[in-house]
């Protein structure tokens, strides 16, 4: 136990190379399962922990394949190529020898190079002039953050649909924990589902394939510390059963941290 | 061999349950191995021919990991978890045991629920007003492709940098073959490497992980047949010496086939 609850929740115990052991905990607990940002989170801490990793996260894709039960959880990393400046892992989460979640994850060395965002910041008031809300108080792992939505919160029990799936929000940790790749990662799964935005009411959804691209490197993420971070998702479209959503991360001084994207499947 | 470039280059021997071979095709040669869309095509189509196989595509993610050589493929196929609705696979590609790409898939089934697509239909000229020109003729793979470049056309010798990374294009199969889930993952990933725009030159570059999300079925798919369909890609930030791109396809009559995204590497 470290005294706080992220770093509690993505703590791996290892067991053998290549192979580590976690908890779920009741702090991070969704409708069905642990939060998936979390799922995520220990998924990539998994390959940040192996002796032989190189670089920085680049990218991460997790696959969401079945609900994981209240337990331990078994992590297993492998890396299946290692280039010059790049690597290529494998992960998987098990729980009793049952595949419960599947990533693969490239890790990479930056260098000098031309630099340049192209998205443009988007105009938001600062997090001082929002009041803090949350999702339902029966959302659990949501507790962990401090959550100021700049528009799109939540639909209340009499709200409309809207024609715009768009939320933004300024988030941070609720104890001001610092930024690192695995809150980082934890945050690009910060929203509830488009759909409930669109149909004004809650309905059973899950991700089922959550991609994220780090634009930020270690010492980006040390400056900003435990400061918020405005995050904006929407959806493109909602086809039979499934929708995909983009979101973007920003730091409050404009750097775009990353960019994420998924696959939701949904009921209505 | 079917006679067709693009049926030839997916085309898969099955050498053992889950495991098949096909063989590069020089048609489909890129500056170093084939064409990424091409081997993203080709491991979604090792998933479509499982005879165990449920659905249709909804998400795919390709990691390149290594070039591959000029030669046979290996496909191994693993479905780790199949659901009610829906099956995660694992896919891996190798040469003389050596792990080229990996790829992760889901695939489910479809039903009736309530759809919509928020994301605005581009207003561009039609194909036929526009003069198909393409990539350099030294491009092999684009060859297969006719490419009607709406903005954002390859730069030339004497291009300048580009404010905008946005390229939008209508493209077909040189022969008219009809759209299918491996030609649409081929097609996700038709654009040149969005740096090229920005800096207004040719420069060493590849991407590291691409993601596609199918929003069409089979069924829209067949509506397409051989058409144009419509591919916009832009990039988000440029980070030392690392990009994300993000593109959408839209069928010729307003439908958003995919949305897809990659990280890719560059130098300059």
């Amino acid at each position: 136990m470290t005294g706080h609850s992220f770093d509690d929740a993505v703590t791996l115990h290892h067991t053998a190379p290549g192979r580590m052991r976690a908890k779920t905990s009741p702090d991070w607990a969704n409708m069905v399962g642990p939060f998936g940002g979390l799922t995520a989170a220990i998924m990539l801490r998994a390959v940040e922990e192996q002796p032989d990793r190189i670089g920085e996260p680049l990218s991460l894709t997790v696959n969401f394949a079945a609900p994981i039960a209240d337990g331990d959880v078994d992590i297993a990393a492998t890396a299946v190529r290692t280039n010059r400046t790049n690597q290529h892992w494998l992960v998987e989460l098990s729980q009793d020898g049952v595949v419960k979640a599947t990533a693969t994850t490239v890790f990479g060395i930056r260098r000098d190079a031309w630099s340049e965002t192209e998205a443009l910041p988007w105009q938001v008031p600062a997090p001082e002039e929002i009041a803090p809300t949350g999702l339902h108080p029966t959302v659990v792992w949501a507790r962990n953050f401090e959550m100021r939505f700049v528009e799109g919160a939540i639909p209340g029990p009499d709200a409309e649909p809207s024609p715009s799936s768009v939320t933004a929000l300024w988030v941070r940790d609720r104890h001001l924990r610092a930024f690192d790749f695995a809150l980082l990662t934890a945050v690009s799964d910060v929203f509830y589902p488009r759909v409930y935005l669109r149909r004004g009411a809650v309905s059973p959804a899950g991700t089922i394939s959550l991609t994220t691209y780090f634009h930020a490197d270690g010492s980006d993420l040390a400056e900003i510390g435990g400061d918020f971070v405005l995050a904006r998702a929407h959806a493109n479209r909602f086809s039979r059963g499934y929708f995909d959503q983009s979101a973007q991360l920003w730091s409050r001084g404009g750097e775009l941290l990353v960019t994420t994207h998924q696959m939701v499947y949904f009921k209505t």
